[in-house]
């Protein structure tokens, strides 16, 4: 018999605790003896959270859960990357008891070390819940493709911003707009900067890169672009051009180096990413000798996170459960330093406002071809009746070397005629 | 240090051997101690397969490797549902070693007495690459969703009717036409009867559903259609009709029953499942509290077929290999009897050689009406310069009930104007 403690109640922690004593037949089939809750922690003890606390401990202090003698295993879904949630994790571990958390940001930066105290300790450190939501993607990578020499990471791992975007593009509405209804209806929180500046999928793919090139954790190292900057006018530009716009967060091998990105990024509309829509998230992995998988599902949600905490719950009590980067903590190496990223090249999507006059657009497709940059296809957006207004020229390139690419949006922010900082977005290759 | 034994060195044995011993450094990095080939069994022991056979026993007959001192592990790649596969995991499980297997044929009729032995003698029984290739299928199902009471499996699950069916769609040309460049291309067998009618999809759902729903596989109950009947015309009225045709293994709860059906089905254009093209599989759990998580990936192939071979046994050398249903063989119940799957209903397909005379469009919707299935849409095929010649009439219905379709078919068949016997395919609903 395992027992079990559950540090915070709040959607996903109270969802837990329900299935786990609704659907308690289901569980234990998967499991010999069973498990039971014996303590849990939250702010509030008196809430009725749709199962019975009858001698289930309660908790003010989530930390002295990591000591009571009557709990083998800690849930923690208190959430933040430091405070009680990281107290709490160190001293279960170090009290010799496992630990199975949704908690990406403490991981991403905590993980390696974490992981560590884990198996100095003999027992388990857990997170499938802290990557794409009810896809058992860590599971995947690190056990289900375990022999492959993994040689790219990809994914649409944030779910809020997917929802803006896709929604965006469904209505030809604006950001601002679209996120303000996401936060009233809970997508989004009412500081939505973790999620819309790419935060949120950097930790997500920090942990993926980690588990499937054998590193530690390199949050830090990730070039990271929100979605704030892309427009209702970027999204129908690059419909036009047979693209839609995804968050997509990518770890990929070059050489003996691993470059990470989040940015939004052009795909193909005939994609399997471009499908990716709402609040669903997506990740696929490629390596050899598999070739690749993907695996699409839904990102955030207390059903599909509470799937992943039960799964991993079920591996604990098990005896099952994988060293959390798939091999010893202790073994990972550190990341290597990326460069200049020099190898780095993709076709770009670029959209610029510019003076209405003759010649303007010699002027930057000189910029772009001195840099080795050709364009491939160009739509211009009229001024309307206000012939002395600015226009838009979207225009995507060939593929060039990013830093070539840098160079030239340098050059072109430099020109009298060009009037506002250029959007620039990656285009992803068609696989 | 776990010694390993490979029957059949067939294209994924010779790669699983040659990945062992070349990718060492990849796969001993997931396991302490180590492991080591220590012998196979082959046709013929002369041929170069890429990897040195020095200090690897060569034998004669697979079934011996289970008796061999020097090894703890056998992986059977022999094919064959009985004989000397069957023969060889017997004895090696009996013996006390573990077994990796691709064999789906073989689990399908004998996994649950084969699972059960391995639990008696506390060894593992594996089978990752018997389902959806490189798709970590089993896995994703039996641990990664492991708390989800599933409502549905479905899936593209046999990659040769997925090539022959896209790349009818792509080309226009016909089935037996198709069929031979498969045959030529490696991507058929000589005799095609397992793939193209459907039984080795069958084979895989059997499995997943045993693992989904708690049951003993029972290939047998599963309703089996394969693609010999499915005809260029088909492929070009469905997809004018906004359609793709893919070979769907389903297995659906329906009350305390499951029903399992293998079938061409309609899907939408626009879902991922009409995007899945080529030699891919796809498999989509849906269950709750997760909601569906869907993967795509490799069928078949050395690569994909290896990588998940391999994944099992690393599974078995770390110690963390779950049963082979997620739970106890001997704890599996039998299947429920189907009865006569009076709830399901679907949407239907229907292509009819008519006479080509007034009236004849009137007597068929009478009589599909009859059985409450209204028409939906329909396309008349001319018949060209010839009058007398016959017609096509192809034509969508509404969701009916499936006993009733099947009593309207039969009612249609007996018209005198209809010519031949009509060709029906279930719509899948639009998720």
């Amino acid at each position: 018999m395992m027992n079990i403690a559950i540090a915070g109640l709040g959607t996903v922690g109270a969802e837990t605790a329900r299935q786990l004593i609704h659907q308690h037949e289901t569980i234990s089939a998967r499991i010999d003896g069973g498990l039971t809750i014996t303590a849990v922690s939250a702010r509030n003890a008196d809430r009725d959270r749709g199962f019975p606390m009858d001698g289930i401990a309660f908790n003010q202090n989530p930390v002295d859960l990591a000591s009571r003698v009557d709990v083998d295993l800690v849930v923690e879904l208190i959430g933040g990357e430091d405070g009680p949630a990281l107290d709490l994790i160190e001293a279960a571990l170090a009290n010799g008891k496992s630990v199975v958390t949704a908690n990406k940001a403490l991981l991403a930066k905590h993980g390696a070390r974490l992981a560590a105290i884990a198996e100095a300790n003999e027992v388990y450190l857990a997170g499938e819940a802290s990557v794409a939501g009810g896809i058992p993607a860590l599971k995947i990578l690190r056990e289900g493709l375990a022999a492959n020499r993994v040689s790219r990471i990809s994914g649409i791992l944030n779910g809020t911003c997917n929802y803006i975007l896709s929604t965006m593009e469904a209505t030809g509405r604006d950001f601002d707009d679209v996120l303000g209804e996401a936060q009233e209806l809970g997508y989004a929180e009412a500081d939505p900067s973790f999620d819309v500046d790419g935060i949120d999928a950097a930790h997500k793919l920090a942990l993926l890169a980690a588990i499937g090139f054998g590193q530690t954790p390199d949050f830090g190292s990730i070039d990271i672009a929100g979605i704030r900057s892309v427009s209702a006018i970027d999204i129908s530009a690059a419909e036009q051009m047979g693209y839609a716009i995804r968050l997509l967060a990518i770890a990929e091998k070059h050489g003996d180096s691993v470059i990470s990105t989040v940015q939004p990024t052009l795909v193909p509309l005939s994609s399997s990413l471009a499908k990716v829509d709402g609040p669903l998230n997506a990740v696929e992995i490629e390596g050899e000798p598999l070739g690749s998988v993907i695996s699409i599902g839904p990102g955030a949600g207390a059903g599909a996170t509470t799937s992943a905490v039960l799964a991993d719950i079920i591996d604990v009590v098990t005896g099952r459960a994988a060293p959390f980067f798939g091999q010893a903590a202790t073994a990972l190496v550190a990341p290597s330093v990326t460069g200049d990223s020099n190898g780095v090249q993709s076709a770009y999507y670029l959209r610029l406002t510019v003076v209405d006059r003759p010649g303007v657009l010699a002027e930057i497709t000189t910029v772009l071809s001195a840099h080795k940059a050709s364009v491939d296809s160009m739509i211009q957006q009229g001024h309307g009746d206000d012939e002395t207004a600015p226009v838009e020229i979207v225009l995507t390139t060939h593929v060039v070397k990013s830093s070539a690419m840098t160079a030239a949006i340098e050059e072109i922010m430099g020109l009298d005629v060009v009037l506002e900082t250029p959007t620039a977005m990656v285009i992803a290759a068609s696989s």
